[in-house]
Parts: C-alpha cells; structure tokens; sequence
C-alpha cells in the first residue's frame, strides 16, 4: 500500500474516480489532491485543447499530483441502416426535448494520440485507461517520461492483461460501480463480479497494487477494501455527491432519494454498460437492445438529448449514473468528506 | 458484534451457511461447532424425522450451540399443460441419465410446522430462514422457547420486513453469494446487489445484529465484513469445499478448477435463483424461461435428475453451487479453515 502511495506522492489511499461528462470539475480534482486525496480528471470525451486548458487550471490551484483518465479508442463498424434505426428509436425522445437538430455527426475521430501528448507536455504525474490497454508506444512514451499508468480491470483475466502491458496499478471494478464498466474483453462487460469476490481474487493474481472500486461511499468501505488486500480505493459516486463536482443539483438528487435497489446496468446511453438509476429513458429503449449501437456511436447519438436534458433540467431523459450504495450518498464538500474518510484534518 | 455472539454463546464471528441438500452433514457442522463456529444445518428439504435423527446425532457429538435452517413454505399454482411441458423439456437429460421412473409426486407438502416442532422439542438453540418470514406464531413459539430467529435478507426492505417479524438477527446476502438467494419480496431476488454496497446499506437501516454473506472465502473477507458493520460472517461455498462437507468431490474440483466468472444465477434447478458454476443443464435450459416451474415444483420435477446426475458423477447436470470467489476455494478441513479465519487453534 505505501508503495503505491509512495511512488504517486498522495497522502491517503482514496482515489476520486474519473467521471467523464463535465463530473470533474478543476474544483474537484484540487480539493481532493489538496486534501491528499488522487484527484482525477475524466478526459475520455475532451478534445486535447480542452484537457490541457483544465490541466493547466488544476496546476495553478495545486502543487499535488493529480491523475488524468483516458478512453482507448474504439472503431465499431454500423451500417447506414442501423444508424437509421437507432436514430429513430430516440425520434420521440428528441421530440419531447423540442430537439430540432438533425442526426449528429457520426464520423469517428480519437483524440487520444493528441490527449497523451498534451499529458506528457504538461507533465501530468499520473494517467489512467478505462475500456482497454493503452498500445506498446504509448505504455513507452509515459515510462520515458515518468508518468504512472493505472488500468481498470473488472476480471482476473483483464488485472492480468494490465500487468501484463506493464502498467503500473489496476483498479479492480466491481460490478456496484456508478457509471462505465471498464470491462475489454469478451463478456466482462455483463459478467458482473461483486467487489467483496473480485478484489481478493485480482490481488492474488497480479504482483501489481490493486485499487478497489464499486460501492464504497464511506470510511467503512475504505477499511473493507483495504481489508481485501487493495492498496487503496477508487470512489466515484461519494465525490459526484460532492458539492465541486460537475453534476447537476437534480442528479445529486436523483441519487440521494433513490433506493439500492433502483440502479441497474445498461447500455442505452453510451453503448456500453454502466451503472446509473433507471429512468424513462432506460425503459423506454431496454426493449430494443438490436437498435443500440456500439460504443462510441450510441453515445454520440444519444449525446444532443442527455444534453438538453441537462439544459432543460429533465433528469427522466439524463444519464443519473449511480453505484449501489445509493443510501450512503450526502451531499458535502470535498473536505468534509475527506474528514470522514480519513480520520484526519487535511495537513497540506 | 459482541452482543450477537454472547447471545449465541459462539466464541468467533463464523456461520457456516446452512447449505441445503446433504451438505451440511453432521460432521461439518459438530467441526464447525467444536471449533468456536456456528454450524448449521440446511434442513429445508428434510422431514421432520430425518432433521430430529440428524439433531440428535449432532447433539451426540458436541455441546456447542449449533443452528437449523428452514425453508418458509410457498404453495404456487400450475396447470397441468404447464407441468407437462416442463417435464418434456426434462425428457432429453433423463434419457442421457437413463432416468425410466415416470415423473415425480408434484404435491406440495410442506414439513414447516413439524420441522419448528422438532426444533423445539430438541432444543436446538437457534433457528434461521430462508425464501419469507416466518408467521407471527412461528415467532411466538420460538420466543417461548429461548430460541434465537435469524432471517435472510438481500435488500435493505427485505432487512427491514426482518426486524419487524421480531427476527434477533438478519443475514444480509450480497449477490455473490453461491446456492439460493434468500430474496422474498418482489424483484428482489433479480436485482443483483453486491455486499460492499448492501451491508453498510443494511447496518445503517435496522437495528438488530446483521451477519454478512456472500464472495467471503477467508480472514480478508472476514475483516471487511466486520469493518462494513456486520456483527459476524456467513459462509458456504468455503465450507462446503471442506472435506468434512456431503459436497462430491467432482463438486469441489469443479468449483477450484473455475474462474470467477464462471458462475451464473440460474432459476432453471429449483425456479428460483441461486448461484452456481454453469454446466449443460444450466445451457439447455436457459432459452425456455417460459417452461421453468415456480419453487418449489422445478425442483421436485428435476429432482430425479439431480440425484441420477450425483450418482453417476457427471457434474454436467448437477447444481454445482458456488459462490464467485472460486479461485479462493480451497480443499481443506474445517479445522484448518477456522484456523485460518481466526488466527487461532481452537481453545475448546
């Protein structure tokens, strides 16, 4: 455990999670990493103009590491027909949001050879991957260049593979967790393995640090990650709640009034499965998994309604992702819930 | 924690799950027992006079506190077309089996009221269920009897719905865990939550002791059990691997010899979920929701198959259940198990 907090010069062993989407705000990731927390930036969906405008934000606001989180690309291939077909599926969705705008832009572009150079430019200690393992050139540029390499992994099968590309840690997901499954590789995306069984099971089977993440909110859960062999833990949902962070009031909300029981895992937003409280929106497209494109695809069709949903505060049409711990969620600050979880009053 | 222990008079924060259909043989629970455990004996399929012959024999072999576990009997209804048809779906694995007995007594008897009799009259210190609640007097008759309750639950209400029963105690079953899930009320026994998430969820909630279960294999389990807020573990897939178990052998070796992905929840053994390693039966079966029987009529009807499967040894048409720590899984005997979770030579 000490190693790992050693070689990435954070004080505890909570990790906030990369929330993708406008979640982690500058605001967020510094008062987590002034707080001795790893701060991170979601950066899967942002241009490399974007990223280095937030790095260089947080740099100002901060001397301690933070961790950017990257998406490696992906290039599904759909026909004209089937595109159709989804875009009509969310015909109606679009007419209750009085979305005029035609189909979105559908040409595939990755930003990620850019998003990693602006990293190294500007000397981001540390960088994770979410959804697969960065190539061989890449894994080289960031050991040139010092920077720590985080994967994510929701089997043994996939810890291993991030052990195996020589990346420094893995967060080993559970299947409680809010948001994106990091899940790649056949199946893993809806084989779902609860923290309690995964963690234990990845930690004797890779030689490198372990992050725990899926339903942990409060110091208990830290204690219990830890208990299971992580050397520390991601949490995701308890730093959303958290009043720096990107996510709407109605979100918060969502969440905060919701039960355990009223998450699920779907891919009707994005493509890929992740984590979040059923909505109208869930239950009008679950009936009509043919009609759902891959990542990246769905997401950028279903990109203008959660928008103007967000604009139009109709969180019946918005992505409310969610871990399970729904009950444990409160509203606070960065600091307070730091406190919490660490015992301590911030010494930096 | 204390508490729940003193009142049960058991020295280490250890339940053996109560594992139904011949595995809880007495010696695994007297080992259990002898060693500052809470043995158990899964009894929801016995008659009342097999459970009395198999109390009195534990009773002969130690002075320590043991528990039974009883089904909570439910009468659904079919047609006879409805039968019929899930018995033709049978027909090609009793054919491989060479299975010729015609199809089993579907009459729902239940033992219920004799069992808790028995229990009673022998004296047996506590009692816990599974699948319901039991009626006010149920309760009734065993507080006058000094007899410690304990329910399953695998959802905050279903947790709550115990403690309002006057249950002493509460199971929180996370979807890890291997064999039946305890689900009683509607949806929940599909709604998967993982027991990071649903034990603190749960301790938050009521009031009364609550034991942890699911995906807890050893000490590591055991820690973050505890330090999630549960006042004592429950475990089956661990114990079942013990030598001292009714598992066969090509049981054990399937569980080892399996990733944790490799256990599904499958209705198709009993009609109703549980956690198991996925065989043929399980993969013929899944395409025919519509022809599996309520609990307890799928299991009566695949009762001969079953039985045939165990004794011919051919694992593709046994329930194997287990829990999704498998790679955890270990041959071993109890003592050796206990040692390990507690860090201790048994002091009795």
């Amino acid at each position: 455990m000490t190693d790992l907090l050693q070689s990435l010069a954070v004080e505890h062993p909570i990790f906030q999670a990369p929330m993708a989407g406008g979640i982690t705000t500058s605001k967020l990731v510094v008062e987590v990493a002034n707080h001795g927390g790893l701060g991170s930036v979601g950066a899967g969906y942002m241009s490399a103009d974007e990223l280095r405008k937030q790095i260089r934000e947080i740099k100002q606001l901060t001397s301690n590491p933070f961790s950017v989180n990257l998406f490696i690309p992906e290039e599904p291939e759909h026909t004209e027909e089937e595109k159709q077909a989804a875009s009509r599926l969310l015909q109606p969705i679009r007419e209750k949001l009085n979305i005029t705008t035609t189909q979105p832009n559908m040409k595939l572009t990755s930003n990620f050879d850019e998003q990693i150079r602006v990293i190294i430019e500007e000397k981001v200690p540390i960088c994770s991957f979410t959804f697969g393992l960065p190539d061989s050139r890449t894994i080289n540029l960031l050991k040139q260049n010092d920077i720590v390499a985080i994967g994510t992994a929701t089997t043994v099968r996939e810890a291993q593979l991030a052990e195996e590309t020589r990346l420094d840690a893995v967060v080993a997901q559970g299947f409680e967790a809010g948001g994106h499954r990091g899940s790649f590789t056949s199946n893993a995306e809806t084989t779902p393995i609860g923290l309690m069984a995964l963690l234990p099971q990845i930690v004797d089977q890779v030689h490198i640090p372990v992050i725990g993440a899926g339903g942990i909110m409060d110091g208990r859960g830290v204690a219990a990650a830890l208990a299971l062999g992580a050397s520390a833990v991601q949490m995701g949902t308890a730093f959303l709640m958290c009043e720096e962070s990107g996510a709407l009031d109605i979100h918060r909300q969502a969440i905060q009034s919701s039960h355990e029981t009223a998450t699920i895992l779907t891919n009707v937003f994005s493509g890929k499965y992740a984590r979040g409280i059923s909505n109208e929106f869930v239950r009008r497209m679950q009936g009509h998994s043919e009609k759902i494109l891959h990542y990246p695809l769905q997401n950028t069709i279903t990109q203008p309604i959660r928008k103007a949903a967000k604009q139009q505060k109709r969180d019946e049409f918005m992505s409310l992702w969610s871990g399970q711990s729904t009950r444990l969620a409160k509203q606070q600050t960065v600091a307070e819930l730091m406190v919490q979880l660490t015992g301590k009053r911030p010494s930096k």
